[in-house]
């Protein structure tokens, strides 16, 4: 199985579960972010770049993962993500490069369809 | 092998390795960890709940699965570690979800008896 | 004016100008604040107590003002209010002092009644 | 003197002082830093909504502070500087609220032609 | 009065309150500080130096401050301190350099026997 | 294989494909953390430590490994990477142990000439 597959299946699996629980403050929040991210005052496109810019210095594997899937669906290319990659790198730092090298890994199995 | 035994065996052996090492500022430090979270002015129950928050908005796996561990032994209910757990993705933001699912994931096995 | 003033005025005055903008989603998210902390499964003094030791390892001294008066509000003692200062230095490291003694430095001006 | 005057000239003042040391390693930093954000495949619009989201969530008011001017220069809506501000108060979580008050503040003075 | 001065004398002040306060965790604590610090495998110049860069990266203003004061005291060159800031700042990203600025703000007070 | 050849061979695959990308603020980027290490006013090795504990409180497991291995070809004895352990948990709190545990599995491999 492909890490784009595991990981969308994990994410599904899990969250599901914590909807189950019922708790109205969760539920809530994962509510806030399909509004954060919907066509606003800034397009998809550009939400997709700040959701992964973020998710990058703030060095969270997995949420580098998801908006790069969204970032690939709405068809951000391949020089716009490095370009986000660069950013965030320099303003992150040098601690960012292992998330990197994953994000990198990642892009490169949504670009062949796994 | 479940996540839990898998967690605690690669925590005592290392834990071991650590303190044989003979320095005196980790050993003092590990003792600290004891002594904090006894009974005090706050019960038990109170500083497990403060560890799990902490560990969950700094983002910290394995601090989590510790202090899940604690919570399950001093016999904090799901409806409460959910509403912690609420708490701690409202204030650390949704970058905290990913270690939500893994921690939901350690906390079922734990219930499970595994 | 005192620290407690201070933060309070320029809290309240800010609040209002983020809400008059009208943006949804942040609207949402301050209204979850309120839900998040209200009585449940966890007592409210427990709430804030979570509130307060996460701010701290997270190092954000306007969050700690915030729920040391919430603290002082709902009764939590000094000894209290100590021991949370105490598990959210150590596992927040010696970095969290500098803040630990802003958050001293209020808790006295709010038992001051200023 | 109004925050933004001040920001600018202090900014203004130790970055010489900085460049005047002749560390190389900290002078192509900061030339990497104006490559960064300069046109390329991202125009530089989104390249200043990317540098303020990353810095809002890393919570750096003069990184929130330099890139609200430069979103005020290159023509960035307050409605859409307020959708970048609930994405990162979103995904960063509750304890950005602080950084957005003083952001907000800014962003009004710059508006003002301070 | 000095920046130096200032940072110093509130730093006093507020330990000592919180040392009155009677707490066996942050008592030790602090008393680990002075051990972690002391000559051993590593040098006190080496230690100073890793007080302060892991500072830096941290982002705590008042952290630099104050083992800025001690590698002064110990005799770091200047030139020394501008290559853990150089490394601080590249591994730690731009957004340190705010804290940059004011650490070379108070390494030229410092120097300058403020 | 071991971890410090599973952790090397992924490294420099994943480097390479960054670098063929020929997005110049990466590649700049990557070039200044060869300047940064270099011999200069500190020595090697200090710069190493330094590496090694700013990346130690950073919390960023491949960063660690990364210096680790510096270390070791430098010729930093065990004692030594303990008390740059011992000041990294210290002052970034028990939140570091789970880093430090998977620091003395990777240079304990590493002796071993894994």
């Amino acid at each position: 199985m492909s890490i784009v597959q595991e990981f969308n299946d994990y994410r599904v699996k899990m969250n599901q579960k914590i909807l189950e629980e019922d708790n109205k403050v969760l539920k809530r929040l994962f509510n806030l972010d399909t509004n954060a991210f919907a066509e606003g005052a800034l397009d998809v496109k550009t939400k997709e770049v700040v959701g992964l810019s973020t998710s990058m210095v703030l060095r969270c594997d997995d949420c580098i993962k998801y908006h790069l899937g969204k970032c690939y669906e709405v068809g951000i290319t391949t020089a716009q993500v490095f370009e986000v990659f660069s950013i965030a790198n320099l303003i992150g730092g040098t601690i960012v490069i292992p998330h990197l090298r994953r994000a990198v890994e990642y892009w490169e199995q949504l670009q062949e369809g796994k």
